[in-house]
């Protein structure tokens, strides 16, 4: 792909225009409606839609077809941001280089304007007014991005992250962390513009592996520009992990041995997708950025 | 209804299998698991899926297929509820007699397991393992749990209920309060029951009347069990509301207007399905339970 930056800012707008005609749907003026557009307008990658469009567009489908599904995920992780920088967990008062909800609103509100987000998903993946295939498919699509979002997954890891602060975790656990932290929604990602591209059980597992290996290795990146990013650039304090005392891939294995794991699995994902031809030139190029972001 | 106590256990004993069999599903063991099944497993009177079920057979359906939908509604009222104990919001310690999630956990801990739990609904509406019907019908289940349970409903009013504390409501406000905090899942219920049973869509207007009503009913009720209520009986605590400076039925009305005002709102809820037959007799015990319960 010749110019990622130019596909990534294409694809970003149309995410933030649907995002946009989500919201524009919801009740609007009241201080639960503005704390939910706080977060969900406060910038962001949107690295889970694309990932989602470019996996449907990889098999075959098209791009439009996963925006909302896209969507949807990218509710879930915005309210798994809100909860997740609140006092009692992360207490972090930045975000993508503003206020946090709670720190903008109040923390009552943070936590509803979180579970508003965090339903919207459901109501969007259910409305026939954003997604068009109907039956079977559709409920694999809400199943599939609920086992990922719930115990069996985001939440999960979540947990785990707030039982391991201080504590001392392994590399083994560490990764099984990430693997249900971020990965589990990272995967789910891909996995929902697979099936919303039709893809064969065969694609959908070649994807499944590129998903699993970009989820952690956009962790192992995260945790690099924790120590190392520009706070102008990243919007978030730099070092807080080290503070919190977390379990980091820079504090377990060193930097220069994180920055070449994180190159490995970004070529264990280009290995994985190298049978489905040049459709999947998006996600080889999003596979790339992964390492080379610096936000 | 002859004996409504023993229907009302009957139904609650199988609400409570049916949960068993849900837990039984996560992932067992961690603090996060243990954290749901607290909250879950606190007791409740399960109004929710046993107005959903009564709802079903109410227009010919059966019980057994709206149990998992209400379930799933179960879920959703008890992640409102550990949501809403929250110091940062109501600041209860006391639930259904029993520490509530964040007093036996911690803060963090009860945020997750109230969003799990939240997720968890999801889940299980979406999965063949618990609801057998497929296609538009259960989209349309989905949408409309959904759409009772975040920013156009529930949550919208739980945010209203917070902003109203120590402010001056009036009494159409609080109706709109209630209608959205608790009304919203309350005739969700019901509405989830009939789409189960295929109700035609004049049935299913009766329905959602006779919800509407007892939703009402059943609010006008609880703030009048916070007044007079037993302690040992609730297990809640007492006088809450009225320390927190909340608008209630009660400090609006007075208590005899009150409790004539809760009995109208159940005549009103028996007249909106006197059409449907001696089928719809669990409803009315139901509706009559509303202003006689205890607890």
């Amino acid at each position: 792909m010749k110019n990622l930056e130019t596909y990534l800012a294409r694809r970003q707008k149309a995410v933030n225009e649907a995002l946009d005609r989500i919201l524009a749907d919801c009740v609007p003026g009241g201080r639960l409606f503005s704390a939910m557009r706080h977060s969900l307008k406060a910038g962001g990658k949107r690295l889970r839609p694309i990932l989602c469009m470019a996996a449907a567009e990889a098999v075959g489908g098209t791009w439009e077809d996963a925006l909302f599904p896209g969507c949807a995920i990218e509710l879930i992780h915005t309210y798994s941001l809100v909860h997740d920088d609140l006092p009692a967990i992360d207490n972090d008062p930045l975000r993508r280089g503003q206020p946090a909800c709670h720190a903008a609103f109040d923390e009552a509100t943070a936590i509803f304007a979180g579970d508003a987000l965090h339903t919207l998903a459901f109501e969007v993946l259910s409305s026939d007014r954003y997604i068009f295939f109907q039956g079977k498919r559709r409920l694999a699509l809400i199943h599939l991005i609920s086992r990922a979002t719930g115990n069996h997954g985001m939440i999960e890891g979540q947990m785990r992250d707030i039982l391991a602060q201080g504590g001392n975790l392994g590399l083994d656990q560490l990764k099984e962390l990430h693997r249900l932290k971020t990965g589990a929604l990272i995967t789910a990602s891909v996995h929902a513009g697979a099936l919303t591209g039709k893809a064969t059980v065969r694609q959908t597992g070649k994807l499944i592996e590129y998903a699993e290996n970009i989820g952690l290795a956009f962790q192992v990146a995260d945790d690099l520009l924790n120590v190392e990013g520009d706070p102008l650039l990243t919007g978030k304090s730099i070092g807080t992990d080290h503070v919190l005392g977390k379990a980091t891939f820079p504090n377990l294995m060193g930097i220069d041995a994180s920055r070449k794991f994180a190159a490995q699995l970004v070529e264990k994902s280009l290995q994985a997708i190298e049978s489905l031809g040049i459709k999947a030139n998006p996600l080889r190029a999003v596979a790339k950025y992964v390492i080379e972001r610096k936000l």
